[in-house]
């Protein structure tokens, strides 16, 4: 029996060899993939980390003075699972994917009764835990098989897009099903359908690459054969979004158009390892937009490209720089015959050559650039960057106040 | 066959007669219960409301060109279910109450992998909605009876108290029930406990109170025996929690220890009703405790006072007073033979008197109490007071800084 494994799909537990106290401990150590930072962690952070999970471990085991281990209370499967009744949820694709049904609930839901994209994000997170769970291999809280915690890999996140057409409603039910392929050589990716139960309709759809890292060395790995033995198998060739040549997303600098600064991550915001959870760049990220915009139009599609990890005691900013300006910029140039190489102009050239440009104005399509990155004295470090597109709401629930 | 209806445990649509654009339409109007302020709400947020409800009906109608009516996609029982495969909820209790199975998500947890607070409040919700989407007789998004909607009204909380006394972990199965009390002549108690599916051990237990109020006229309004027909038949007597004489939540000031001021709602912070959600208050409550207290200890129980609505304009001041200050201040001044009625003494001498001083203290409980109010020029208007009580972790899980 194969498995596979996948941590919640941002951000996951980084390695350090260096004794807690030691001058080094707060040092950021950066994880290249092809020469781009895609991670970082503090060496005292991990050891934190590390004396947390055995802490954590014991502050389980008693409940009213009864001890309860919490494999009592978890019961992880060893052995490939087919239904989880609890999970709502079953391997499906002839035995390697997992379909998940949800039902959206209250508070998943903003203030037009929609699923918000936090909510949708969140969603798919959860079922790509959940298909590690079904698959038996699951051996820690992050998501990694047996084969790699011998081998000290844990997975890292490196890229996410997401695409929605259609938002649920408040007590919709969803099919959300998920399944994993190569990604190159020692990559993953992992992608997401999510459906209408009644209608069958394709809501949204998701893809995201994976890569492995030494939790030792912090450095990128290979799949080693063990672990490929275990995961393969669970490999497919179909894709949710076809992305032959992901598109780039260029750095924004102080230059950008809206810009929210000194943010701070609170006790809330973090997640099991300790950093930013997703949600919150989410936030930081959409925070930008002015309010006119989110009151006219929706999410339609979100590209994350992660750098480092964000932890409780960074202050960020959020940049964000719109293209339908450059759009409008270019109109203007083109209509007077002036061709150039300004800022916002290439990619809204290519659009424009391509026929996209007029008609996704038309449309009333706006698309962004995102950063976030860590507000430092010397040089800002980068923590993601995005792209979000934005349509047209098919009416305009404008923003509420009092 | 009958139903009782609840809306989200929080707070609910509220009405008011006012033309659109009129002088009055920004006026917020306050609702009394028993002399006390339970709620308001401003006339142009109903009336946008209005406006909005059909409007969202509309938006939920098409997606990729496909005309979907929100029926087909709720499919919202008109009889009484038993069971919900999908919610995972049956009826219980001789066919009034509800149990609903859940699993804690991954991203329901903190850093140390247990479920926020936060997270159970979200789950009391969903459940008691899921409760009256059972009963058959779901009448709208926020869970009035059809009776209630022939006659206008509306439910509102004035009070809830929830009680943890072990917090679920990540992937971990709860069983979550709740059921319906009657409260006085005209208010409604709902209950719940959760209970781990494993061991069978409670984890939590929660009561809260509702009353009904008239849309148009915004007044507390009796239950009409049309309504009680409705909801008198699943009401029990059993109480999660036994509260003979609540305890009233003193009303802080701007001597409080610890205020955090000009917290703004953000358009995430908004909940259906577009009103800042529970969540915030929490977290607005929370953020003022201080990092040690949450380090070493969890909340282990809150009571929240509801008084008034809190919209996206308004601007909130979070202020909270410990009480274990006045506990060690008196100890002080008992051993100086020194009796005084300072600020903080009165409660601290009857805790002491009762012989509870010393053993909460030994025992490292904690106690705070809590408002948030409006931050307005002439008079700050609360929103809510609360009471949080916390206890000594079993083991100190240290906030983690990089």
């Amino acid at each position: 029996m194969a498995s596979f494994s996948c941590p919640a799909p941002y951000f996951v537990v980084r390695c350090s060899t260096a004794k807690e106290g030691s001058d080094s401990s707060h040092k950021q150590r950066y994880i290249k993939l092809n020469g781009v930072n895609i991670g970082s962690v503090s060496e005292a952070d991990f050891l934190t980390q590390s004396a947390r999970a055995s802490r954590t471990l014991l502050a389980s085991v008693a409940a009213n003075g009864c001890v309860i281990e919490e494999d009592v209370r978890l019961k992880i499967p060893t052995k490939k699972q087919l239904v989880d009744p609890h999970r709502q949820g079953l391997i499906i694709e002839g035995g390697v994917g997992y379909r998940q049904t949800v039902v959206i609930r209250s508070y998943e839901v903003g203030p037009d009764k929609t699923a918000t994209l936090e909510s949708v994000m969140n969603l798919l997170q959860e079922t790509a835990l959940n298909h590690v769970w079904m698959s038996g291999l699951l051996s820690n809280g992050f998501g990694a098989t047996h084969g790699m915690m011998k081998n000290n890999l844990i997975w890292v996140v490196s890229r996410m897009n997401v695409e929605v057409d259609h938002y649920p409603i408040w007590g919709e039910i969803v099919e959300i099903d998920t399944w994993v392929g190569a990604s190159g050589k020692n990559g993953m990716r992992r992608d997401w359908l999510i459906r209408s139960q009644a209608t069958g309709h394709v809501y949204a759809r998701g893809t995201s690459t994976w890569v492995m890292m030494n939790q030792e060395t912090r450095r990128l790995s290979k799949i080693p054969e063990e672990v490929r033995a275990e995961i393969s198998p669970w490999f497919i060739e179909k894709q949710a979004i076809k992305e032959d040549v992901p598109e780039k997303i260029s750095k924004l600098d102080d230059k950008a158009k809206y810009m929210n600064s000194h943010l701070k991550p609170k006790r809330s915001d973090l997640d099991m390892n300790h950093h930013v959870n997703n949600v919150k760049y989410l936030r930081w990220m959409l925070e930008t937009i002015p309010d006119h915009v989110l009151e006219s139009h929706q999410l339609s599609s979100i590209v994350l490209e992660y750098r480092r990890e964000c932890g409780s005691s960074d202050i960020v900013q959020s940049l964000c720089e719109p293209e339908e300006d450059g759009i409008l910029r270019d109109v203007d140039k083109i209509e007077d015959n002036e061709i150039s190489l300004l800022n916002g102009f290439s990619l809204a050239s290519e659009i424009f050559k391509a026929g996209g440009l007029l008609g996704s104005f038309d449309k009333g399509i706006l698309r962004y650039t995102h950063l976030l990155q860590i507000e430092g004295e010397a040089k800002n470090e980068e923590i993601v960057r995005g792209r979000t597109t934005w349509k047209k709401k098919l009416t305009n629930i404008p923003f509420p106040t009092q």
